[in-house]
């Protein structure tokens, strides 16, 4: 439209191409999952599934690499420029798929703090990051099924589908918002438990602090890259409204 | 343009009117003020000037009143629809004042939080809250300046100022948002720290635990509502890219 056009050209000066962005984004995910990994390994004694701070240690690395890289990948499908002509249906499937994995991932998290806490005998669902955490989850579960329900099955009238689009797209950078600020708030709390006592009190920032909380701006700055690179005019389908997308 | 009333057609079912929307948002805003003031006054002991933990109480409370509340007013300015026609210098002085203002009362919340832990003796500036919440509030300073370069003083060129626009535009929303993500880490943290012994420990959720866990929530939900209002494409100025928007 002329309307995009115009957005175009003002904004020419900063058009950056979406690959290599994408590419600098799947390093920064990446270093994210691997410097979650390092952490537990290196600091909090790695990972096991015998219910003590071991199997804890499953959570962060797993809500990490699900909610908010695998999330993150899935989100992107559509901004890739192969995915604007030809069949839809793979890149449904694609998105679909790489969202239903980082949605496992994310339940094996919750499984893993769930264990980890009964077999403790500590309660479970009092701190706000885990409210935070729970309606993230919740969110995406419905956010899933109901994209599965109005764009993979046949059966969804193509005005149900106009009408849910907006919402499932909103929702979309919604979730990862919240599960970034549910990371933030996890990292906070679990360095204020475990970083208590003489040399390595959170307070006098020992080298764990300032690596964790260094994973915890790069978790930061990957979702923030991630709903900007969505909310980007000029890397959305051209026909993003259209009805003709129904497959 | 044709592409935005197409849009608007498929969306039209889902159209609800700004202002009051707006009015709701307000509520939110009010009564997320409300509960961090009376979580302030009848758990933590009230507000005073004197260095101790009553001093710091003002911290969450001109946070949230300045940097979500304020700033989330602020950032819906050109959403009214009062503005689109007719002279802009006037809501351009408006949206700058409500921002200085909610930067006033943000520096503020920061003075009273060093204050606090400079007459207790306590470190300041190692927690991952702490790193989020500074990075927000320089950005913040950042976006205010160049706002005020860029958009008020006149003698920025009507190029830099088409070049800059999507960058405030993107800043605008992210700076919320990190804001918001840093209300939860400090929340949670808050709870950590107050509730230790006893009948009030966080992990049997008295009731104070129930209260700021909700106020954490509220302030999501504030901050999500904001953000989606100003994504929200029926809610834009229609000539939002047009360079004819220069004083």
């Amino acid at each position: 439209s002329l309307a995009r056009r115009c957005h175009h050209r003002s904004t020419a000066m900063l058009d950056v191409p979406f690959l290599p962005f994408c590419a600098f984004l799947g390093t920064l995910g990446l270093l994210c999952v691997a410097m979650v990994g390092a952490w537990c390994q290196h600091w909090r004694e790695g990972f096991s599934l015998d219910g003590s701070s071991r199997t804890f240690n499953w959570h962060p690395v797993l809500m990490v690499t699900g909610l908010v890289v695998l999330y993150g990948a899935a989100a992107l499908v559509y901004r890739i420029p192969n995915t604007w002509s030809g069949p839809k249906l793979p890149w449904k499937v694609l998105h679909g798929a790489l969202a239903l994995g980082a949605f496992v991932l994310t339940v094996l998290g919750l499984a893993a703090v769930f264990y980890f806490h009964n077999s403790q005998g500590t309660p479970n669902m009092y701190s706000l990051h885990s409210w935070m955490g729970l309606a993230t989850v919740l969110l995406f579960s419905c956010q899933w099924a109901a994209g599965f329900g109005a764009f993979l099955l046949p059966w969804a009238p193509a005005w149900l589908r106009a009408l849910y689009k907006p919402i499932h797209v909103f929702f979309g950078s919604t979730i990862l918002l919240l599960s970034v600020a549910s990371c933030m708030s996890g990292i906070n709390e679990k360095l204020f438990f475990s970083l208590k006592n003489g040399t390595t009190a959170y307070e006098l920032l020992p080298a764990e602090a300032v690596f964790a909380n260094s994973l915890g701006l790069l978790i930061l700055i990957f979702g923030v890259l991630v709903v900007g690179a969505l909310a980007r005019p000029s890397w959305k389908r051209p026909d993003s409204d259209s009805l003709s997308s129904r497959q």
